[in-house]
């Protein structure tokens, strides 16, 4: 247990109780150096360092988790550690759940919920964990260097050598936003690996030594879930269509060369679309060369077909790794030759140095806000909020920025804007309409007691949205009524589709705020799967030469 | 020089010619490691390794220059090394600007221009260097990760070890960000350092020596500017009335916690009058709590008497590194006990983690968009455009956030807006008004040929502008007219302030639009020297115990 000296000669509060810590880990480390810790006590370990509401940041990024030390964390006693104030990017494992269900965490801060978002609600429902904010990732690292700092961070690693440096290898991810934020304000940073080996053995240096306290082997790898793997089967010929419109719309009439993809099939659609029918229609090179995006399988055609200058990671891809060492001049790679990501650049690229953010909604109200959120979930809002934002501190141009210029009258001052596109099918699962009159995270917002819907994108920064039906130029809509005319003409056959008239769509496509497949030169029945460079997840490996490695359960040749 | 043989096994472009840059390095090493370069010979270094149309980030920090690396470059032959693209956050170096002169250099993207604006516009109009853009800060760096992705850094260390790991001391700034970007892609990684240690003798380690390639022992210690102390002698009375209506027309009323503050004597006032006006207002612990800021002398009062919980720093600052060093509770501090900075964090955690931004403008114009750039200088746009922005994607709700809420009609759907507040005398040097029916930056920009005009910070985020005749709620202005008629009521005698009326006055402060003074309970004749909790800098030095050790420059005693 931590005991607070006040004879210590240490500067600061923070550092006084740095100094205890350490002091209560000694009992648990190694013979081999000051910093290894016996994987056996590990638990012992976290129970004599950590004190009663200490806030602790604990390593679930959107796909490694540090669930050795979560797992380690949710087996020690409630009576000595307990009302634990966790800071998560995301809650991904059942256990970080378990952790408050036990008494041994009460508070939260996070980015996203995935897997556990419905448990979360439950708990949150009943009273056992409190939220202070759901945030978007890039604005929860802000926070733990501001107004949340960190007492303890509990990471995860690849390797590490006896002095504490660490190998973080392709999913570096969040580890550096993590620690950094810890290591210089006097809190303890533990971190796991898979492996400790000899000094000078690591493969690069990702994390100095110096930033580190204390390193454990884990038990087993850390978990790392393959996040952005879309199965070309499971793309439509409705997807297809959406990508078309896409293409001619959007990348090709916007000159959009920087931007990011969301993760639906809808985007990779268009990633699969890029050497075939972009190809085509000759915006090679034009269109769709910088990404900021996670090592998406279904762009290896369009990196095979010279498209991709580069794409700035903010995380690996299970499989992709030896496809990414072996493209060096498109991926950021270590001397290791293995991938580098980092999801705080990558989020601060995405904010500043793309032109358009990309993806697909569940979601999308009249006047064009939109949401992921579903009754009973608190699926949080990970880093689309930040991504699909207009960022007003922006101040270089680039053609498709310039060409959204907007000017406050009479000042003579020109401001240019962001993309930002949401593509919503008329129809989701269950034949239910995307587009309704109010979002329901409205009301999931209110039963949670939340001061503000979990809004994920506001209607205000939408630029356009595009649905079967068409594309909504909204950037051009003159008011709030027009922007809700545009919106409804994309909207099928459910109730809010029913309010758009003949009349305002001929309106509308005069004015070019509307614009139908057929205005794009896009014929519906040339929509089809057959346009794919690859059909499946085997087309995708030929085209790699073989690098990349998809997990088994992607498999199915 | 360079050669690219074909017949390499290294899998990238990028990577072939870095290994060509190394092997042209060779023969300018020392014997005692493979990473130390004999400082006679650097220019002879710089010139094997640099190829024509090289994209070279050069490390320009706003404080800290690698000046040994940029005065060696400017010795290189121009028939050998020409037309470099420069990346460079602050062009602050008069041989920044010679490379360009010598045909070094032909192309920049920078962020800030300070002391070389003038020559940089005269430059610029002679043909002599092209400009890629002007950025912030945050978003140069989002660029080098995605599209401007530098072939060679050269950047500025405290100390270096024969491995390469680096010690970067107070004044980290931004060296993290811009050796990132190159070491990860191929690029060429160089650093100045003030001393080569042995093995285990760096103080600590800030960026690992995987991530370096070769180090070089300056000449003299790197430069580094005093760029955030302000003398407490030539605050005015007038800024003393500033800082009251801002502390109580601003902080008191929106509770504002964690802030920015710009460098002008107005907030270094309100940093003088926190211990003094905001203690009797009872503010203590209510407002103010966390800084997002250098670490300003005239902030050391505040902390002495416990107003500040913590100062996420941008950079370090002259004189204040052992005082800093003795309030590790207050500022980020590393294992060796002295300040840790960070550019790239504090500009997000300036961006996402603060509720406010509050600096002074020299320009500001009828519907509130405002400027530094003067006639005939490119001052660039540093990171107040970065701060001062309403950061769209943010989604965590405080209370000062949330009273400026803002909805859309109809859709049940609000959020909240950051504080932006611009400080403006009604007139300043020369008795030139400051408020403008238009900015100066507009012809400049029309003169410049460039897209836009370099506005600092756009109306439509200004949420609240301060002059001596009161306070204006800008974002509670219902229209563009409702907002010009409430700049132009503290735009004074000028030009703009004699269109407004009494009436028009009378109808804003009855609608919460306007404040005057009296409304706040600020009194003018109050408004005294005297009540800033220091007057001179020997009185911080005072405050801080003998611990802030000013630049020779401030001290007249």
């Amino acid at each position: 247990m931590v005991s607070l000296s006040t004879t210590t000669t240490a500067p600061g509060v923070r550092q006084q109780r740095k100094a205890a810590r350490l002091a209560a880990a000694a009992p648990s480390l190694t013979a081999r150096s000051g910093k290894i810790v016996d994987p056996e006590r590990i638990t012992a370990l976290l129970q004599s360092v950590l004190l009663p509401g200490d806030r602790v940041a604990l390593e679930g990024d959107n796909q490694k988790q540090a669930d050795f030390l979560s797992r380690s964390l949710a087996r020690v006693d409630p009576g000595a550690v307990h009302g634990l104030h966790l800071l998560v990017p995301s809650l991904s494992r059942p256990e970080h759940l378990d952790l408050f269900e036990l008494g041994i965490a009460s508070r939260v801060d996070f980015a996203f919920a995935g897997a556990q978002s419905a448990r979360v609600a439950a708990l949150l429902d009943e009273g056992v964990l409190t939220i202070g904010a759901i945030h978007t990732y890039l604005e929860l690292y802000a926070r733990l260097f501001v107004d949340l700092v960190p007492d303890v961070a509990l990471v995860a690693a690849v390797q590490a050598d006896p002095d504490g440096n660490l190998y973080t290898g392709p999913n570096t991810e969040d580890t550096p936003a993590l620690i950094e934020a810890a290591a210089f304000r006097g809190g303890l940073v533990i971190v796991q690996v898979d492996e400790v080996v000899e000094r000078g053995a690591l493969p690069r240096v990702d994390i100095p030594g110096d930033w580190v306290d204390l390193v454990v082997r884990a038990d087993r790898p850390c978990f790392i879930e393959p996040l952005f793997t879309r199965d070309p089967r499971k793309i439509t010929d409705v997807h297809v269509l959406l990508a078309m419109l896409a293409i001619r719309g959007v990348y090709e009439r916007h000159e959009v060369t920087s931007l990011n993809h969301g993760i639906g099939f809808d985007t990779a659609a268009i990633e699969l679309l890029l050497p075939t029918y972009g190809e085509r229609l000759g915006l090679k090179g034009r269109v769709a060369r910088n990404f900021v995006l996670n090592p998406h399988p279904t762009l290896i055609p369009a990196i095979e077909s010279g498209w991709v200058e580069s794409v700035t990671c903010f995380g690996g891809e299970v499989g992709m790794e030896a496809y990414c060492a072996a493209r060096p001049d498109v991926f950021a790679v270590g001397p290791d030759g293995s991938l580098r990501s980092n999801r705080m650049t990558a989020q601060n690229a995405g904010l500043y140095a793309t032109d358009m953010f990309i993806g697909s909604t569940l979601q999308i109200d009249a006047v064009g806000n939109s949401s992921t959120v579903t009754e009973g979930r608190l699926s949080g809002f990970g880093g689309a909020p930040n991504l699909g934002s207009d960022p007003r501190g922006r101040r270089h141009p680039t053609p498709a920025w310039l060409g959204l210029h907007t000017a406050e009258a009479g000042s003579g001052v020109l401001r240019g804007r962001k993309l930002v596109v949401q593509i919503a099918e008329t129809y989701g699962a269950g034949a239910r309409p995307r587009y309704t009159e109010r979002l329901d995270a409205v009301a999931v917002g209110e039963k949670a007691g939340m001061p503000l819907a979990p809004v994920m994108i506001y209607g205000d920064d939408v630029t356009h949205v595009i649905s079967e039906d068409g594309i909504a130029y909204l950037y051009l809509a003159r008011d709030l009524e027009e922007r809700r005319q545009a919106v409804a003409a994309l909207a099928g056959a459910g109730p809010l589709g029913t309010t758009s008239t003949p009349a305002q769509r001929e309106r509308l496509r005069r004015d070019g705020v509307l614009a139908l497949p057929e205005d794009l030169g896009v014929r519906r029945t040339d929509a089809r799967r057959s346009m794919l460079a690859a059909r499946s997840i085997e087309d995708l490996v030929t085209w790699s030469g073989g690098l990349y490695d998809p997990p088994s359960r992607f498999r199915s040749w």
